[in-house]
């Protein structure tokens, strides 16, 4: 039996033995897994026990940000060979299903999820997954980077709903992690420049280290104000949402200019107010972000051509062994940890 | 000075001479009005003195959706001619602006509008305008129809914005004049059904004499099951929300399909709860609406076409003369009153 | 072992046991055909042997316009039931790849497809298919019609991908079953009007006789003097180029208004002259159609609501033991054969 | 009168005074001519005399490519003031006709553009412009790179044609002044890598001086080999096509992923072969570009913004007196001069 890090319910973790699935299906690879990032979710279920309708009821492997190794390949499988690294898409849908069969996998009502309850996380020394969700690693992409494609893939997906034109000008709403990812993905996907917006000195320091962020903390300055100064009076082409602060939804509408585009990336846990009137003034369209689909080669493409570098924001890498307290770091919230690692592998690697 | 319907204060019409600019433009024409309807904004003025920010702060006539005789054109006018039966589309942007020069001239912050404070409308037997913004009627429309074009547009900009696939199935929420003009759009705009429900039955009622339309009395049946059922589950592909009512949103979200699209055309005073969560788990598409742009020529094309008929939608026809008790009528809001009309011209014409 | 209609080789068709693969998948159905229709393809693989890289090199089962009932469900099909009635989507792409992931099925380079070689087709009593393209007829849409349902998907494609806006108006070159297809598709999917040119006086003919379809006798009348007439010297917002016909093209480009469509749905076998500078002049978007994909349901919707009537197409049915005569007659392509059906059942079924 | 650089016929320049008008309309500016770029069609005009159906009849002032400084302005200019930097878009349209309200305006047929027979250009002192296509320069932007936002936008255009999802691999056929303004458009406008084909070493050198670049010498190598080893077999997201050269469309349509979008801006001057069933093949999606529209703002902002470096290919500066020298070395075509530009004022200015 593999060890793995297990929620066993709400606030405990632990490191021990579980029995999980094994089997490799025609289609499907073995990975070792090498790097896991630890996510915001993940964090949740440890302090929370649940996220919306989904509640840990049983114990629970996490973590779903992963990079590892092919260790063996089923027999269908052409795309990929033993020895190749690779990251990997933790949703996986029903195949046949109408969502799919649209290119809208991510919202298949029957995709499962790494460590979303019931279904179990990476956070153990091997997988199985299928290979059309498994995507090999660029010769100069690290494992520690390719555990990043997966956070990086919300900023894409984020990026590429809201069709940003060339030389677009962009507000992100939020500077923590997803945030961050939005203003980079919104960056290498054709905005000329991001302005972000936080309270948190600490996380706008970390997103103004990249060329082309801009960061207002919204303690000291007027998020439209500045906006406005900043674009002649015209408004940003897309503002990301990426905060969930059910007060800011209004700023992001009247941030934006006439024609413009809303992205709703961060998410609320009540119902918040939006002022429909005010979005019909501007006749803005608002786009909402559920996941990801289809851009984790896309992000690869963008780490590998090295316009988008994310080693940045890897605040701290941990071992398997020290992955409790790599969650109960994560837990405390630091503003400048902005993506905590967990190496799952002894020996020295790329 | 001629005569016209003038809205003296808040609940206060009368028929009188009033001074109005009479110049004609180098790109102008003059035309001598034939049909002019009630339009909810125009009745809303009269009973309540305001909509939003608009305030009647001094006399203005009523009336924004007209059809007419060309009788005079400016000397740089070249595609109409003296004569010329023709509608107008009452909004007119400064041509040289950032929004008009996109495309999106109806979101310009400087678009001037008739019967808007503090601009005139058009219950007056004679107005001028641009030509550009002057639209010929074909000779099988007549001028009662050319007068629907201006609510029909609305409907019109809603099922463009909503980018309809040939074949989506919709719903429309609220069966009043825009929501029925909402649903007329989207038929002919490659919708294979069209789903509406509110919850009048003589509103239902009119919506249904058309093909392709089914009724739902919301109170009898839920939304939701309705909508689940008539899709096998998957949701509508459109979700057209014209009633405003801020109890709705929820709604709106839940009938529609992953993936889809809600487009928003009704205007709720206030901020409405809005479940963001729930938006993101489908990944929807939400539309805004204001007014409209480029679509006048495409919805006489509908309905010289035949494809679209809205005679049926014009409820009662006034005189001139009986135009204060036409107000009066529409501020009754009788169910089944979906378009009141003004005849401005005595003689006997098509 | 079950009779077929088979292709010995080029110019010869038998009705003649034939070994079939039989096997239920996990996920597919077993089919009883009902009805199939005869399609251009079939024809030419008939008379020619052979379309474009695809050769018959070996006796090949003839036909993928296909409606039948559902005899047995594999162990995991969830949508369908034994009895149901339902058509089929002939083209089955690799459920993982890269395309289909995508949502573009159709263009997976690994499909495979009815009657196309290697692959056999349906002209046979019984077949199985994935459960995910077949699609279950509404209650009052027959076999007959469902067997349409293939042509009218080309024309369903083309209208999707033409991005029509309501109220278009589109103009279609060449008035053969596929062309009509495309009219019908076009109309029911938003455009006010559609002009189709044609030197054949019998297609025109069939193809007038549906409301809002123009004919043009291009061996009588200029295609772009006609249109530039019928469209103010603005030009079509859309053109479907049905015809392949490599003198065409150049009509296409100039028939087009500024900003425009042209869709490229004819196969000519050769290239064809294209003028870019032209085509630029006017900044046209041009849009390439392969088969279909994600709209069987979509023209399901539309047959059924009574928008789009595909019954008078349906030129003549035959039995299956007349299937070679139905062949022989589909070759002499008389003009006013839109389609010919082959009913593989004896008793009387709707 | 003012001195101009006057093309009298074809092959014959000449500076001289020449009369012009200058008059102020209420919404022009009055600009202050400083640095203007040299056109492959300005060259074309003085060479041939000619491109296509545009014949210089009468002696034409060239250029069309500035940038210099606001002298005067009109009584209703309100977004720009006397001392101003700035650069001009050179069309402008009839601001009321129906493809200018679509916000299309470069294919309005009445466009005017400088140095388009019989329009003069801007190779003279001082020229009077609409303010609505005249563009602020933003202080760190120089009148040198302001004078190449012009063909800069050319590039724009197209990547905004291409609708970029953020990520794509693009291929850039043709590395002259035009391909490479493509293929930096196209990588900031979230293009991760650009792969630029051409005969000549030296023009493929000046391309790959920029990261995201990659040359193919097609004197060396095979195009579609090269992008389909580069792409695991799957081809480009998108191919610009720069060319005009009749004998690689097919190239341009093989290089291209099943899906993907062909970009056509090279204009050949004669019909080239194109191969419809190869595009529909990979149901391709094919872009025209004619000049550009509301990409000069966003042109500016990725310049501003350092995302986007024009300056290295500005290969050498002339003054007002050298500028039939200019001329005749443009002429000679040096495949290392990608742009040379004529500085219009003699004191020293940024």
């Amino acid at each position: 039996m593999p060890q793995a890090l297990v929620l066993e319910r709400k606030g405990e973790l632990s490191i021990r033995d579980i029995d999980l699935p094994s089997d490799l299906g025609a289609e499907d690879v073995r990975i070792e897994l090498h790097t896991v990032g630890v996510c915001g979710s993940d964090v949740h279920y440890y302090t929370h026990g649940r996220i919306g309708d989904f509640v840990v009821n049983a114990p629970m492997v996490l973590g779903h940000e992963g990079a590892g190794t092919v260790t063996e390949i089923g027999p269908s499988v052409t795309g990929l060979a033993v020895g190749d690294r690779v990251c990997m898409e933790p949703g996986v849908p029903d195949m046949s299903s109408r969502a799919t069969k649209l290119g809208i996998y991510n919202v298949d009502p029957a995709v499962t999820f790494w460590a979303t309850p019931p279904d179990h996380g990476i956070l153990t020394p091997s997988t199985t997954h299928p290979a059309a969700f498994t995507y090999k690693l660029p010769d100069n992409v690290s494992f520690a980077e390719g555990a990043m494609v997966e956070p990086f893939a919300i900023g894409m997906q984020a990026a590429a709903r809201a069709r940003i034109v060339p030389g677009d000008v962009a507000v992100v709403i939020g500077a923590g992690p997803i945030g961050i990812m939005v203003a980079l993905a919104a960056l290498a996907g054709g905005c000329a420049r991001v302005i972000i917006s936080d309270l948190s000195a600490d996380k706008l320091s970390i997103a103004e280290g990249y060329d082309g962020i801009t960061g207002i903390n919204v303690s000291e300055a007027d998020l439209i104000d500045t906006v406005m100064e900043m674009t002649k009076n015209w408004g940003a082409d897309v503002v990301f949402e990426c905060s969930g602060n059910a007060r800011i939804y209004g700023d992001a509408i009247r941030a934006t200019r006439p024609g413009g585009c809303v992205v709703l990336v961060g998410l609320p846990p009540e119902p918040v107010p939006f002022d429909v009137s005010a979005a019909c003034a501007r006749e803005l369209r608002i786009e909402t972000v559920f996941r990801y689909a289809n851009v984790f080669d896309r992000a690869l493409e963008l780490i590998a051509s090295g316009k988008t570098d994310l080693k940045p924001l890897i605040s701290e890498t941990f071992s398997f062994k020290q992955s409790i307290e790599a969650f109960e770091r994560a837990a405390e919230g630091r503003p400048a940890d902005i993506k905590l690692q967990i190496q799952m592998v002894e020996r020295d690697q790329k």
